[in-house]
């Protein structure tokens, strides 16, 4: 399909696509795909009025009724899988089949959200004192705002976007200012559903299109409540405060340095797959990618040399096209933080392989990824570069490797590949590993919606997706309702006037 | 009891109370009670590092064996309980009784927090994928500040401490500079819990004494991950950005401005009784304090009327007396606040009952809790001034009196005294109450350590004490656990190499 | 529509409708409507054995790819709606409006189920013993046996197997004999969803038509580790014991004797409506229904005069036509069981207005739903009849009340109408109703899915439905894991050999 | 110590001791310690009626108040908990250090049962209805009958009792006819607390001495909503469906046929530590005795041959004594039926070694625990011999370990002894394991109270102890509170009258 025929497929018109500041080219061939308009400061402002006035209605539409909504769009989503997927590919030069997994995430979440939509349970509890009941409810926040990065242009909105929703907010979006093309598309997507929902206010999704000032327009307004952003560590190291100063909430899914320790029992075969999916997947430029290899000593060699031979082949080039495993980067400024990775990671002592220009398609940066020995856990491997670079390193005791696996700065993912219980169970205990994930026997990167997902230290301890991650959209209420004829205090105070 | 009878019988010794650069001075009659020594900056640090080392060994301990440690505190609270609350009365000047329900509070946490210690429950949650198993389990964070405040001298701490410790957490202890006595004697009682327990690491407690800076030494070390701070907004809104530019946690439990509507089914004497013990209790100095009123029209004067009737009779005096209900502001500048506040009040159009200083002990500033009937919600009533002022305001209807209730920066306590349920039920929906408590015919404050505690808004969003606010002093992980031969990957992605 | 067009619309064609030797008429207008093919002992066995096949595989389907094929059966029934709403009300003769909601019913457990599917949380649990982690998690029971009844002909199936499904059970559904084609029909609406699926079993839902035979073959099979029955208490005493005694799970859904308390307080307009919709829907042949109601005294007379108002205008008549709101009795038995009742009740001291047969449509059997003004709580009362009567009773405290509502042997549902917070609260308290439903302000049927649904005393005690009763089709197993390398005991306890 | 010495310590006196029918001997020597009054049907039937007026009271005192008392029984069982487990040891016969482990299994439960008692969490629940909110809460059942057997003559009680009382029922206690004093010495302890808690209603324990007749007026009675009841299958058998036909619910806990799979990465040495105390301690006589070793058929040999060495060197003789690890068999009729079993064995194809009677101390039944290997697992391997007889089985692959550790009537506990994670996990899923308990590494025996205890197939199905177990105790109400003024109804069915 031509650039244009996946646009068009994904509902978008020129009135999208001509006319605006926002220049967007396709990471594949560097095409230019579209001129976006952007929103003002003023825009953003006025965006928050009509979010707070869809709200005002919202929060008191019930909550069964709201997810009825979301399932409607999951429906659409499903409808529109295979187009969005390709305007992924397209937009984020992740491979199409990324790009549909991606979809098939949002779908997840809304089929999630609508059981929730039931649930949204709080608690009674036991009061000490007589003729007095007690309980907690969870009621909706207001406006959330989300703050999207390219790497995932849809699935994390859609995490954010349908429990939001259920639970009783409005939301608006700020898409990577590269790729704002699958966000007009979603919410067309979503205007569908809202459509046939029929009594859906104006307003429940908007779409901010811009850079840092939109951000910023969001973070620092009192009226959004809620910011959920995704991005680098710098980012939430500056959105962070900005809210806390206001007392508004966070949700941060900041940088990620994921590791994998390859103990000597092992399934290498499954090992393998393993890295190369989590390592070069999204060309490496996942939040969740493989950074850092762990190996045992005593099979070091032996899974480097089988590394070094699947890199060598990995067929590598347009992402839209079957078979390719490998895509672009994500512009020219990714590709030189790799190449300058690389050469930092020369001067601390690793021994480069891959890691090259490849010449897929013109006007796309496509590289070999590269695998790198280390000799230590050096600088360079500390911080996180969005790009295919594996480290690897050694090691002699589960004790020195959880120590390596731990002693960065971010603390999104992890895993460990082992058939030994007493190693794995370690490795998930409070001796283990300090990631808010950690998996045995899988990769890093591929998490299932129906666990929380984020991580702790600098990757800014958010959580979304499932468990109780619902309850970061909702504020919590604790009640008291003394239906006595007395007044008992509690703690049993005398206070007799 | 004298004053050097309190302080023994708290366990308090020369040590303890000679030589220090900080000067105690009882609220009761201002004498000097203490003179305790302070720490520094680089005393603070020191004391990170113990506690961090501790933590290495506490985190390895079996949660149920950490809770013996916390049943033991309780035991030794229960034998101390009089002696405490006797200490709190004098260097916080909350009346005995009050007293002795904080000591009640510190009990009550450490029987919750004991059941707590065989729960910490995760999940374990259905995973997508065949020969897969997910679960989450929570792990200890490492080192928590708690930073506390006069008015609540140990019963806040001890929320905290009891769950953090449970939950394998070692604990740095900054209380108010006002009230470093009640710090001490805890940290003796806890002691004797240590000692009896037998194996606890040293540092699991360890208390921090001093301003500002040892505030700052804590909030800014990335080695306390989390920071649980009780005091104003002003100082949330430092600590806040503080914490979040290096990524740790907060628990921010600021200010409130609690309100309470009075609908005409009330039942009056049910209400008088609860408007006077939350407004005037503590001598308006609690984070709950009652501090607007909000009446029916067709009631108010009746209401307002036998409130002052109360008011002119209150016994106000040493909080060490039997019979006494309000004792003294904690010193001079809450006084001057005070009358600050109502000179403020009356120019925006209010009228003045009480609010005087009443001579009842020399050395104490002793106050007559004062009315303020206003036309309108101004200004000064949308301060939280902490002080025994209670603003009367008037509505027609229900939505009104929610929309003066919820129309303050705070959103700490709330409440509703009526007998219709439809008003009562409203008044808990999404449509009602914007705080983080809200309770029917009971007033705002004497919350039960069952439920979670705290509040919205610039109130901070941190919650604490029952219901799953343990949560919040661990760290949660996802997992999930290929036991397969195979490795199929989440939302049915295709991948192969 | 003619019954024919009614059942082919409902995919009913000859094989299912003929040759049969269970003949089906239509309480309608007494038609026969068809002959079908009933179940010998046998069969059941047969099919029992094609359960325990498909149970092998399905059990070790993911639980989400399990939700997937009750997603697609909802979605299956939102295009059948109104076909197969339309076949219930002219098989079980309940309104189409209900029909209608029966199936609505369907489609929101199906919803729910579908979330819950990523959900099934069991829970990791603290462990006393280093090195050791515990959990708990809930697996899959086997064959599920689910006998209901004709009021509700397809909607507490479908709680049961929507549930039952996603949790990983194969069911075996035995529907009233008189009501086997809305069965046949939601089995060919079941099986379009599952030939879309693609790779369910053969044998994940069997029909089993036939009478107590049947069902006792279903409750004696040790390969049936669960029997869900809903039904009269008689059945109950009768497959209770039964399955009991091969150490079987049951949930039981049995009779329930459903009253409302009106207070002086309440919405005396409201109060009509909800009696007289739970007091007449479905002619008074829900296990729902209301029978029973408590009033003031001093609203007594104008509330039965009211209600006698409405129920002397009622719209008797075919319940497949717009307006009708009192469809036919069940059978002649249950309409002899109704004159019976009321010659009891006369002869007991009650006054009764209405019962007599409507001539509405010949071959039905139509009655006008009776009030009976009781003076005490008489035997009659205090057992279930199931045909519109509603007895009246008076009190005059509220204690008054809840004693007469308790003092029957059932305790499904039950009500209050009061606008009085502390009367509704005590309603709901361990001092008020020992149902296991309690309301306040609507009636007592109607539930939603969210709650769990059932009752307490000879009502059964099971639940369905919504909160955890998805618990009730799984088995739970507690783990503990030694991951260390030494073998401490529980409790401290020294055993060295 | 002498027995009489034991007694006294206990606070058993002549009163308690003399002039009974039930003659109680000693297992240790045989002798006579007790002649203990029994009780008439007539007597439980008092007892009830006191049960239940005592209920009254209690149902209505606050959860933590209640748990207020159990603490205060912990207190009490940390105090006598020499004293009992040494009279748990002479009326039971299990050795000193299991004695003191049972009683500190009572002091585990009342401390959780204490932070139970703050939580008895029910859930708010979102509503599909505009102006309606849901909530699901937790009552009181009303009087629970606890049977207890000879082999946890104390922690099983505690269990029930402690969690029973918290949730606000009363209680009694038919302990077995085998171990009467242990319950008198209980019911004593109790008494200690209730009298430092002050206002506890007389009744909330009572203990009925005697046989089936007593057991027979519980289970029979419908003012006895709840039976838990531990002991054989046959007894279950009877008990499950007399309670069911009165419509009560039951706890059962009964037998089990325990198993290990013992793989071959298996740390060997602590699979024997493992085998030997669950196979051997109490005499084999508990009910989660390992009866059914299987091993994989490569390790088999070594297993068996270091398992010989361990049981030819078991220190056998008074359990009171130091250093002794087995105990005496409960009595003749347990020491016929181990010499039967191991006759039926033989017949069966299996190999004995051990089983004989040792002469440790006069008057007591020693036997030297058996191991028999088996060629197949015969029908004597699948019946629960209550004696320390341990069956050992061969296989080859897991699935067929699987299958045979399943192929028993019983589904108590279960474990496995492998390092290998794929086979850990796969015997913790539903292809695993069909008992409520597998464990991992550890025997089967010695659960931890933080989890649920129980198992599947005829042991019952009931659950104990930890996890929500607590909810066995209560009823359930689900509440919809409609406080609008409108009154719509669920599934939006239309109903206008």
């Amino acid at each position: 399909m031509s650039h244009a025929d996946i646009l068009s497929a994904a509902m978008l018109d020129a009135a999208d696509l001509t006319g605006g500041s926002l220049k967007v080219h396709s990471p594949v061939d560097g095409a230019l795909i579209g001129e976006v308009a952007t929103h003002s400061r003023a825009d953003v402002e006025k965006m928050i009025g009509t979010a707070k006035s869809a709200f005002a209605d919202w929060k008191l539409v019930p909550a069964p009724r709201r997810g009825e909504l979301i399932r409607l769009f999951g429906e659409e989503l499903r409808n529109a899988k295979d187009a969005l997927g390709r305007l992924v590919s397209l937009e984020a030069g992740k491979i199409f089949q990324e790009g549909l997994g991606e979809v098939q995430e949002m779908i997840d979440i809304c089929d999630l959200a609508v059981g929730q939509s039931r649930q949204l349970f709080g608690l009674t509890i036991a009061s000490e004192r007589p003729g007095h009941s007690m309980r907690e409810t969870w009621h909706p926040l207001g406006v959330v705002g989300v703050i999207s990065a390219f790497n995932f242009p849809v699935a994390v909105f859609a995490w954010n976007f349908a429990l939001a929703t259920v639970c009783g907010n409005t939301t608006i979006w700020k898409p990577s200012e590269k790729t704002p093309l699958t966000a007009l598309a979603v919410k067309k997507i979503f205007e569908r559903a809202a459509a046939r929902f029929g009594d859906a206010p104006e307003g429940l999704l908007q779409v901010a299109i811009g850079g840092a000032d939109v951000g910023e327009a969001l973070t620092a307004s009192k009226d959004v409540p809620l910011i959920s952003a995704t991005g680098s560590t710098r980012m939430g190291r500056i959105v962070g405060p900005r809210v806390a100063e206001r007392f508004g909430k966070t949700i941060l899914e900041l940088g990620g340095n994921n590791a994998m320790i390859v103990a000597p029992s092992a399934d290498l075969d499954n090992a393998v797959r393993a890295i190369v999916f989590s390592a070069v997947g999204t060309c490496g430029q996942r939040c969740t990618s493989l950074r850092r290899l762990i190996v045992h000593e005593d099979i070091r060699d032996q899974l480097v040399e089988k590394l070094k031979g699947v890199y060598g082949k990995l067929p590598i080039g347009n992402p839209l096209e079957p078979g390719v495993l490998v895509g672009p980067m994500i512009d020219k400024a990714a590709f030189d933080g790799m190449q300058h990775a690389l050469e930092k990671a020369k001067a601390e002592g690793g021994r480069v392989t891959g890691g090259e220009r490849v010449d897929a398609v013109e006007g796309g940066h496509y590289v070999r990824p590269a695998i790198v020995e280390m000799v230590e856990q050096t600088a360079i491997v500390k911080h996180e570069t969005f790009a295919p670079i594996l480290y690897v390193l050694t090691y002699r005791t589960l004790d020195e490797a959880i120590a390596l696996q731990n002693d960065v700065p971010q603390g999104l993912s992890s895993c460990i590949f082992s058939t030994d219980v007493r190693e794995t169970e370690t490795f998930l205990s409070a001796a283990g590993s300090d990631c808010g994930i950690a998996n045995v026997n899988i990769g890093p990167s591929g998490a299932e919606i129906g666990g929380a997902f984020g991580g702790e230290k600098e990757t800014g301890g958010g959580r979304e997706s499932g468990s109780d991650a619902w309850k970061a959209y909702m504020r919590r209420q604790t009640n008291t309702v003394n239906y006595s004829r007395e007044l008992p205090l509690a703690q049993g105070i005398k206070f007799d006037i």
